[in-house]
């Protein structure tokens, strides 16, 4: 089953938790033992899974990608958004959690996280739910 | 199939190499072709495969990774362990590795490692192994 | 369905497009919902997806991972190449995308890359691509 969310960033940098809804994908799937895949198509976005308790931790997550990765540095890329590309291939476009008795087997803090760097823009993942 | 690994790491960055484990689960499950997927559900954690051979990779990527994201750097989240999560976030929290002949098609030098940025701790991991 | 691709890479630092090579794979498969895995068991590379229209943003992801993980920097490996080995653990060894109506569901503007570190080198490519 591969299901899509869409979501709309409103920021230059904006990271949303998009736990819930995978979650709703998840149960509706009613799939017990399985595998679910959130990978988002496009090049200034990333995901990730960390922290959802303490939005501080994402803050730091996100100026530490930015003292990395300056968004001014002499790139080559004439679009002007090269840090964006660069963050969102060192993160990764994708993430994949196990499913146990048709729950995320998300840690008790973990959350699931779409990052877009070269915002704002309206973005879709895909979320891929798997029995095994 | 969905089995846990517990480990404990016993100093503050700790490196585990979980391969033997993992092929152990991997030949219980007699699947001939899949994949295995590698999943640590915390937030301070990561896992990633390189170079088992030699102590000193595994060394160098540490040492790297404390250098790009420093324990100490004015971060927000006040717990005090902010760098491993973006530590945790910029390896990924799982690996996924495909399975022939019920073996593991991991490379000549590669390992399977569990990194843990902010121990001693008592972690589990869990891996999932599919036929396809 | 696992199969196999083999690349040469010419330099020291190569990436290649293998997009239509994994797009070749998708289609002989006839898998109409599904997920594709791409990993490379090489230590000293690495698989992305991003942005393939313009090089200069795979010339921009090198040389920001050049200036993060310096070729030499009194690293512990004595083989020399550990900035290779770090390089790749960053990125990481795999990358996952759905395949839907039998086709990969890249974005308008990726492609799916091997990034070789410690080139020239003759590599292989697993290709995993499962029915859900």
């Amino acid at each position: 089953m591969i299901e899509r969310i869409k979501v709309k960033t409103a920021k230059h940098t904006t990271v949303i938790n998009i736990t819930q809804r995978v979650r709703e994908i998840v149960e509706a799937s009613s799939i017990e033992n399985g595998l679910c895949v959130v990978y988002v198509p496009h090049t200034t976005a990333a995901v990730f899974v960390n922290e959802g308790a303490d939005p501080d931790v994402v803050k730091d997550i996100l100026n530490t990608l930015e003292r990395l990765v300056p968004w001014e540095n002499n790139y080559a890329h004439t679009e002007g958004n090269a840090a964006a590309h660069i963050k969102s291939s060192i993160i990764g476009n994708s993430r994949i959690i196990p499913i146990l008795e048709n729950k995320l087997m998300l840690g008790r803090w973990e959350a699931i996280f779409l990052a877009e760097f070269d915002g704002p823009r309206e973005r879709e993942l895909l979320v891929s739910v798997l029995r095994i």
